[in-house]
């Protein structure tokens, strides 16, 4: 029987039997291989939610999936991009309505009455991708063939991080900086490189990370923890850096930031965090752009398509895999910054 | 022998003689006509500064000005747009120095080495044009023709105003929230009405300037000392306003209009305040653009031109004016909202 | 019986009895009132199409429209914008699917599967609105309540120019120029006064259509009939101004238009016209943008709005109207451009 | 003694000495090592000049140059980035005049007095870099360590692929035609690349050239002289590509091109032509821009910085190099497509 991994509460994961249904007329079913733990499956797990979001009933965790389809609902594999029995696919989290106002405007990502896999936020919960079996709409499934399972649930982190380049508009020539090396620093390392930026400078307080943040193609790594002051040469003349992608969620990396860059730069503010105290003087007269990025809607196939021409690379993130029986290991590795990038769970196995 | 107004400190202003000198090649001298006061004045005034900068040597005050030209220095008047004695000029207090990184990329408010009337930021600080006669660049000078004295020295916050309207971009049909209804408030009002704006709602905490934000155009005004939750309607459906322009310097301000922004939307922050605490989860989820507006540079000419043109009527602002010698109830009537808007000191008089 | 008017091809102009329907689930029937004749409207009129587009079976001519509602269909009137009878509407003539691609890309003006009244392009034609009543989709309806019904029938080619004027982004301040000064040239004159233009010069080759310009806002008038070479002044440095509207479809207006624009320079072109040789140096070296603009979306319910709060004032241009049986004198008289500017027939007279 | 290649007219290319004269104040004199034959050196060698330019006395060619500095003027090397004796250069050919109203907006390479080497256009002309030695500003020159002076030799070329990149704006997971495959059309291959294309088109009618297209990252090469059809299948729904980049000045290619973009696409126009006739409906209906791209500004000290940091490739392009004396044998082989890619000559040797 397939099973499931559900979040009851804080530290209280359990696996139980889901059925596994046949899918309905555009649906595909999907035998899942792989799951990423993102920081918003670990805030589940430690905390039961994040902000003002709980869990108000027991919810399956994941959203950084792909598997192979093992049936297709009526419909399906007619339109001009085939889906077939046996097919590799990245599976986007994401269901906007398309019909709102913001999905109507193309803010997909907007949408109003989103479904989004492993969101507690509206109720009943959305049910995630943690499990052997799914059924989704195929508009949700994108063909990947020619990567492994394991890179191809790295789709989803990856669209995030390119839609947040995207944000920042034209990159080519830029110089940038990134603040926070987890897996959606890393992966904006290398949507900015690929997008043409001139100079990626990262930090962070861990050192590991910023061995991975070299070897995915950042000039310059800091680590803030050993050299708070790291940033001071990049604030002459009113600073001197194009972009900020803040990943990090902590107001002294936004801060600090904000003080190297350079008059008319841009933030792109990726980590998710609470209220945060800004230097309005600085920003107002330098008139810098703060700017939120949220998830992505056009930039997962992209996703998909990048890594299959070869034009991005994951695979320096892919650190660790666990079957998903032994979940309790994944989430404890997931959350040690020490020795874990990206760790997946295997599914099926 | 004509004076000036210089600050010593808190509550220390004091007039004193000045030369009425000759000037120099590209120069031309000015029978100082009018000066309003701004917000930063008041600030010299009444705490001897802002933020971290101090008062270290007297230094006069006033940087939105008009006279008339009473001589002229070698070389000036030769040029497309000429420059002859008894013409009414308004006089940018700007002076950046064309060469420096930043004026070449074409930012001029952003010049590193910038000179602007009345600034005790750079030491020694830079002198300021509330004074009877001032030499300066002819660069500085713009024609007034057609305008009165009053409306010329309007020339500066009005160029402010329309700065920021074009910070924000095609303004066309958008709906509009402006905080804070002092001079600047209401000039963006009148700016943003100009650049084609459907719909605009001001905000701010005292009544006679939401009377005057009427006068100058805007559709709905709120006062939101009587009812702190005005926006809330505005906040349906993820927010439905497209563009605030923060003229407060308030938080609170900030706080409520980012709420009523909607997906996308743009701040515009001129109000300068110290350190703010932001809802940073709204900012990146609604994927806002918070923005810096600073000063202006091409809209100086611009606004002497949309006045000439009759585009823009500030004459709604123009509340007082009071010889230079009593200074000191302007400036005590400059400080109370409850009666003034614009308040003048009148040179040569 | 209620009557349309059809085209059965060049010169061939007959009214018919149709059938007034009731509606169905979420439509409407509209007592039609106004309808102007449009350039489309003619050349099917003249020439039995444009292009390579012909008329193949008889179509009912008319997008510019407006009425009253007389009935409503299930799920009429419960929305947040609700429909009644007895409700004046300015009825929109474009149905997207809202499900293509370019729908979802916000680009609704682009729809795959467009739907616009009155067009020979789809077979079967799209047929359109002179006719005394109309089914019409709920989502076609703007409430035009405070408008007079002439003014509503103004919201379609009103939407046509702030679309356009959308397209050249932000207008505050600058210099533009109006190429043929038709309905759409004056409309344009019109929104771009209002989205804040600082100069505006118009030009034609008839007297009377350039007086009308300066009623709606032209600073200066050229014919360019009388004087060929008037926008030669414009042309020194590289040429010195920002935006050409093209209303006219004709080569030499659009070539004399490239050499006033100074680099970086926008052309917006609205006239529809075949083929046109352009000089690519110019276009290239001064690095000038040729952007097309091509009906709207969003701008309909905003031109209705911008009519009800007076902020563009259409009333110069209804120069005509007639009952719909006089049909070939309104037709006749809106060929004229030295009596005529908009023609509109009157329905249910 | 120094030698330089003068243009006498057409098919009359002679060596004269030139002197060795010492550098000024903020100059360098520079031991030149390569100068790449650029299309329009070929063409004061074929026609005498192009349009209505004409070579109206002997001019020196060249203005892809790279060399070593021999000798330096008073205040030179003081600067931030210094420049010494024994250094390999990059020597921009442009010099804008910095103070003109287009320099003053950040657009230099639209200098209203711009002296760029090579150039007919003024009169007396600005000669060029064919030479031995050459005194240059301090501000022309790129410190260009750890490339080869035939890289070096690159960089003006690659600056123009990178600002017409540029131009069009964000990349990222764009799909990309390029026609015409001479060194700019596959320097923008390169160039889109880096800056994040997700596909890229090449067209030429020569085979060879598309080899090397393909070589230079190009997904899809086809020659349209073989087919000329070959675009069509990209032109379904309205068509379907994001951008063109017409480096072939031919109308064939543009107009073939502008069927294939989708709605909103943009073409970038690098090729220099005479007028070209353009489907103008086209252009309107799908809301197509049509931009110029000209030169290049600070896209040359990038251009440096991508090849030092190997993030762009110039070798597939550098075919042959003669020294200055085999100046016959070297345009010969530049204008042959079915050979050479990128001729260089060598100086001093």
């Amino acid at each position: 029987m397939p099973q499931a991994l559900f979040a009851h509460g804080p530290h209280d994961l359990r696996l139980a039997d889901v059925p596994a249904d046949a899918p309905a007329r555009g649906e595909v079913r999907i035998a899942m291989q792989r799951g990423g733990i993102c920081g918003s499956d670990l805030h589940y797990y430690n905390h039961g939610g994040f902000g003002t979001v709980r869990l108000r009933e027991p919810m399956i965790l994941g959203h950084e999936v792909s598997g192979v389809i093992d049936a297709v609902g009526e419909g399906v594999g007619e339109g001009v991009e085939g889906l077939a029995i046996g097919d590799l696919v990245a599976v986007s989290p994401s269901r906007p309505c398309r019909t709102c106002d913001q999905c109507q405007r193309g803010l997909h990502n907007q949408c109003l009455n989103m479904r989004f896999y492993g969101s507690a936020m509206p109720f009943p919960h959305i049910q995630g991708a943690f499990r052997d079996t799914l059924i989704a709409d195929a508009s949700q499934c994108v063909p990947a063939k020619g990567l492994t399972a394991a890179q191809a649930a790295m789709a989803e982190p990856l669209a995030v991080a390119l839609h947040a380049v995207g944000r920042a508009g034209d990159m080519l020539g830029k110089r940038v900086l990134v603040t926070g090396c987890g897996p959606i620093g890393i992966l904006v390392i290398l949507a900015a490189r690929r997008a043409g930026a001139a100079e990626i400078i990262a930090t962070d307080i861990a050192a590991p990370v910023l061995d991975i943040a070299r070897t995915a193609g950042a000039d310059i790594t800091l680590n803030t923890a050993d050299q708070p002051e790291a940033l001071l040469p990049y604030t002459i003349y009113k600073g001197s850096l194009d972009v900020l992608f803040e990943c990090s969620g902590a107001q002294a990396a936004l801060v600090a930031g904000i003080g190297a860059l350079r008059p008319r730069g841009q933030v792109i503010q990726l980590g998710l965090s609470g209220d945060m105290s800004l230097p309005m003087m600085q920003i107002t007269a330098k008139e810098l752009a703060i700017k939120g990025s949220f998830r992505f809607h056009e930039a997962f196939p992209l996703a998909v398509r990048m890594m299959q021409q070869g034009l991005i690379d994951v695979t320096p993130l892919l650190t660790h895999s666990y079957p998903l029986a032994d979940f309790t290991d994944a989430f404890a590795m997931a959350g040690d910054r020490s020795q874990a990038m990206k760790v997946q769970l295997v599914f099926g196995a």
